[in-house]
């Protein structure tokens, strides 16, 4: 059993990864797949007027502010769009392909950050219109049963508060807790380079394995993005996932090439 | 076991329907709700400058142009938003709903009406790239897996062609076809008016019932909207619902003034 995150941005070529996915799903492997979404709720808040907004913390981290509007952009791109033609394009190929937010049947649950300090102007202050979370729970039964049935799961990347609030989630942690919940071999993170790399962005730098125990460490390599990433990884390894692969999107066969160990290999 | 239709037009109190289904679920009700989306959508299409077109078939039936730009906006608004916030919604007040569009799974399969001739400008010409479709088939098995698992599943009006196209359907039909399906007892279809009336808007001359083989009769009473409506409660009932109930949504406790037989009783 694999649990394949797809990233949000640009470069991904979805054709290969859905091609990849359908033949790997013929041949019995089962598979979940996480999805992004920033990329598309960035273009439909420009589209509507109402564009994305990121925040900083006192420590430095950054995240989309998600005030109630943003939060209905992000699920009509993440849930309705991404999600819905995501299904559509495993179906054309034969996939029984089932779509979920991690809100309907409280498959990802946690904890709502809703009184932050952000740093704005120089001054901190206190933002409490904030739909954003952290994944805590994983609803494991509802997806083993899911796959059970030969359902290919789909998850966009929202989860629901312990009080019923939707909530925009980071996609590539929500992975790894979906990995670590259901007990799977592998976590295969597609993205659009190569791997990690030791010099961003020479690809001749790619680091093809890190040891299960260094992983943190690694996070100094990571830049932007790949931060959360190799965040993720280290979460899912925490719980028990064997293996974790950050592989290309971009090529053909994406998923029997990390499988195969291209990439950079953690565990 | 009862499937609910909530329309997508204006005027229905959501809370109401909510807190309505929430009570029923608490005492054991297994409830299927299907959703509309048309509002939603329309507004979604202006926000975005891709407003929606609707068109007329030589018979003179009338329904939303869906090319493929359309089919986005209206995944956007009926499974991104409308699917999405019904279902944190109904788990605030802790039902654990699950959201899916009828392409998840192959919820609802139909045909996909690729090449449909239409009326323009007094002429008649051929549409090919027009997303809609009529539900034939419902996948009963997974909706049944669901409610023995105790979820309450809220499903929004899109179908899988057998082709693997996402398409926009009718969310009454829908309902009659999934009601139909999984056998119960009632089909309960929520709108923004009292029930079916003898003259519309005389609220007054709410037909409160129909015998089982007279409905397609009334549909010269029916107007605009409610045709839909009676031709799907005409299906439901002759795939063996019992009783269809137009009931007013707008109102306290809608779903249990229509099984107490409040509104146009069908059956």
């Amino acid at each position: 059993m694999i649990v394949i995150k797809i990233g949000g941005s640009r470069g991904i070529n979805m054709d290969y990864v859905c091609d990849d996915a359908a033949e790997l799903y013929k041949a019995g492997q089962k598979i979940i797949l996480v999805h992004g979404a920033g990329n598309e709720a960035n273009e439909l808040g420009e589209k509507v007027g109402y564009p994305a907004k990121h925040v900083t913390s006192p420590q430095g981290f950054s995240w989309r502010y998600t005030d109630r509007q943003t939060l209905e952009i992000y699920t009509m791109a993440a849930v309705g769009k991404i999600n819905t033609f995501l299904v559509e394009a495993l179906q054309k190929r034969g996939v029984n392909a089932l779509g979920l937010s991690g809100v309907s049947g409280r498959v990802m649950e946690g904890t709502r950050k809703d009184a932050v300090r952000i740093i704005e102007g120089g001054k901190q202050r206190i933002l409490r219109d904030d739909y954003t979370g952290r994944v805590e729970k994983v609803n494991a039964e509802l997806l083993r049963a899911l796959l059970d049935m030969n359902y290919l799961p789909v998850i966009a990347p929202l989860a629901i508060s312990y009080q019923g609030d939707a909530m925009n989630v980071d996609g590539d942690r929500a992975a790894a807790m979906i990995a670590g919940a259901v007990n799977v071999e592998q976590l295969i993170i597609l993205t659009n380079v190569v791997g990690l790399m030791k010099n961003f962005p020479d690809e001749a730098s790619l680091i093809t394995h890190i040891d299960k125990n260094k992983v943190e460490a690694s996070i100094d390599f990571a830049e932007g993005r790949m931060k959360k990433k190799v965040l993720g990884a280290s979460e899912a390894l925490n719980l028990g996932v064997a293996q974790v692969v950050f592989a290309d999107g971009r090529v053909e066969h994406p998923i029997q090439n990390a499988l195969a160990g291209k990439g950079t290999v953690i565990g």
